[in-house]
């Protein structure tokens, strides 16, 4: 890459960062950057993505590049491009250019890597490629499977600790990703009376965030069976009375992620069985971003959202009995199985690399509660967190067809009662919301939630 | 995946392709398909693409499946979803429905694969867990990086000389890649007008794929630096008096891909000198075209293309001397150093995982030539073949600053005269050809090639 144009902060972002880390280590930690990834032959590759914890201390997408933080000192190690390599990929940053723009103390080849490995701590990169260099280098086995051990296990902790809570270099991007994804979002609204496909709504979204020059941050959910709550298929026609589901995320070109979804009208207008049930889980969503401040367990939020979602579907006739002891027989996960949130950074799902050691503080472990497995996220809340609120509503057939969840939850389901919400498949409102000292500011809030205001939305230009 | 809808021909194409390989190896073969490949975390995987030679033979894009052909049977290995995959990514086709669906004569569950390994050959997975999982189950070494041997080896050859020439199915899903790559194209035209950045007409271009259900069969150059061979940056701006190249392909679900490439001026018109410069590449391209047809060696259509290309560039006395000496001392390749193009199929750069050993007829090589070392396909053509035809003019400066070439060339480059064409950085135009019996058909000829229409699409709506 030829580096164009970058804050003139970023030197300065990333030497608070290493020094931050130096106050929790006192040994060398490598971090590797990846390298590209064969797609069908080595010539056409995945876009590429580089490691989380390399970009939030080496700040620059480069390839096949390490770098060495110790005692506040960030040394980078690269390769400059080969000759034949400006005829391709013009002329790129060399080196020192780099290590200037980064502010490195140091910039060497790759080679001289070798001789400075003695006590270091490292993290699994995801390409084989890059973890079978990082096992071969360091003499032992760096899989992105395994959980970090010894000191690579002190440098993860490490690496959470600071990257839990956003610095203001990382709020600026994080920013930029939230109003493109809130962009792509309207973008898809406005472009759903036209549609005739599901893909034709996703083009609209990723165009948007393309058009920024930006990725998506994961593969995205533009649906009518939001049902399936993973669902990465496009294909299916857009019926008037369908709601579809919108789950789509842009990513900065630096690796800061946005994840919002929104659930609307096909026809323009909710049918109000879908109008009922939408406000059960916005509801749920505007209570418990309303919860989000300082020191409140996230686990607490997750029992809100089931409690509301309990409430409203109780007043709904659809379930039966008291909302709280709904929720603790998790009564509430038929129809809402997974947990309210994540964590959001450079990953947006921020270091499930680490599986839950970011997720869950120390010393606690995923329940085995059907309401409670799903939650990936369980730690007090602290100012600079960002985490999403995501409740939803499904009718997934592999749950309420299930002999068994039939017959444990026979009591306190109204069959009958739910089948006149049969064109309810899947809602779902996500947001991304910012833990801030005084409480809480959702960064994607330029985009409607209320029916009122999507429904304008969509029969804009209608 | 849940399989929606296939032409009722499939399972009929595919026994045709596993009897053509019956009739060239008299052993069994594996293909694996590939797995799901990490981006940044487990769970955040880069869009799925199986195996090409998996896709020819199994026909549909399974993930961690294997086939087993053997004297024109084809036997399915692969495992069927489990319970809790219809939660997250819905109810799956079963393995017994894909195999009816490909018209497998047998289907198992992937653990008894394990004693049907004798005696088989195999090709390498790209991704790393399954060529892994390859060299354990057949106990070699199966890497992607290493040239097939032995059995591997005669099977490789098999299977190109199969793949070599496309048949009906194949023809089928290459005419709908080429179909939208050409509305893409004309969406990036009429896009440039209202732009500020290559973002953005990258956005319009691929939005029409996505909205097609498709993706993209290579990462998309859409650049004003087109002097940059595979420039992959997006964020430039878009100036009165550039040209802007874009080189972008549609690949429809089952894999198949096509490859254009246009250069257009952002301001609605070309200069003269543009248009001058253009006209020579159209010239080339329009020769090369004209000149496809069984029999012909590709590498005399890719001199063709050296000769027009010198001849326009004396027209326009940028090189000095007689046009075929020119070419024979490799003076065109100061402005077109790469090859004219290459086989499409299943991969844009069709079969390129086997190296050259699709690419160049058995016992020929690469050339060191300056001007041939990167052509990338060097056979006689036979019916069935698709082949780019993708000249260009480009003014590198790691090459036209290169002090050893300037000396090599000073006496045949008129540098005054090249230097009035400053506002050509690059040019390339690229269409995808068929041979058929009678000669040529181009699958991509709903796009024009010259300048009033392309001029003309610019300014539609302006």
């Amino acid at each position: 890459m030829l580096i164009q144009s970058t804050p003139s902060s970023l030197s300065d972002i990333l030497r608070q960062r290493r020094q931050r880390l130096a106050t929790l280590i006192d040994f060398p930690a490598i971090l590797w950057s990846g390298s590209n990834i064969p797609r069908n032959y080595p010539g056409n590759v995945f876009p590429y993505r580089a490691n989380s914890h390399f970009l939030y201390f080496g700040g620059l997408p480069l390839a096949n590049a390490a770098i060495l933080l110790e005692a506040g000192k960030l040394e980078l190690f690269m390769d400059d491009p080969s000759p034949s390599s400006a005829l391709w990929h013009g002329e790129m940053s060399r080196r020192e250019e780099i290590a200037q723009i980064i502010g490195a103390d140091a910039a060497r080849p790759m080679a001289e890597l070798e001789s400075r490995l003695e006590g270091a701590a490292t993290i699994a990169v995801q390409d084989a490629a890059t973890w079978t260099q990082q096992s071969q280098l360091l003499n032992r086995w760096v899989l992105p499977q395994n959980p970090p051990q010894g000191r690579d296990l002190e440098l993860a902790k490490a690496i959470i600790s600071i990257r839990l809570t956003h610095d203001d270099g990382a709020l600026a991007e994080l920013r930029k990703a939230a109003a493109v994804t809130v962009e792509a979002h309207k973008a898809g609204m406005m472009a759903t009376s036209n549609a005739k496909i599901e893909a034709e709504v996703r083009a609209a979204m990723e165009g948007v965030i393309i058009a920024h020059n930006m990725t998506t941050s994961y593969n995205s959910i533009v649906t009518v069976h939001g049902e399936v709550l993973h669902n990465e298929h496009h294909h299916h026609p857009l019926q008037p009375g369908d709601l579809l589901l919108a789950d789509v995320g842009a990513e900065t070109s630096s690796g800061w992620a946005a994840d919002i979804t929104r659930t609307w009208a096909v026809s323009g207008k909710f049918s109000s069985t879908q109008r009922d049930i939408y406000n059960v889980v916005l509801a749920a969503h505007d209570s418990c971003i309303a919860k989000v401040q300082p020191g409140v367990e996230y686990q607490d939020i997750h029992l809100l959202a089931c409690t509301v979602i309990a409430e409203g579907l109780v007043d709904l006739g659809i379930l039966q009995g008291n909302p709280q002891d709904l929720v603790e027989i998790d009564a509430h996960a038929l129809f809402f199985p997974h947990g309210v949130g994540h964590l959001v950074g450079l990953d947006v799902h921020d270091m499930e690399d680490l599986g839950d050691l970011a997720g869950y503080e120390e010393g606690r472990l995923r329940s085995d509660r059907f309401g409670l497995s799903y939650l990936r996220l369980n730690r007090p809340l602290k100012p600079g967190m960002l985490v999403t609120i995501e409740p939803g509503f499904y009718q997934v057939p592999a749950i309420l067809n299930d002999p068994q969840l039939r017959s444990k939850y026979q009591d306190v389901v109204n069959w009958e009662r739910l089948s006149e919400f049969a064109d309810v498949r899947g809602i779902r409102i996500e947001d991304d919301v910012l833990v801030t000292p005084q409480g809480r500011e959702v960064l994607t809030n330029g985009l409607p939630t209320e029916v009122r205001d999507i429904e304008e939305l969509l029969n804009h230009g209608r």
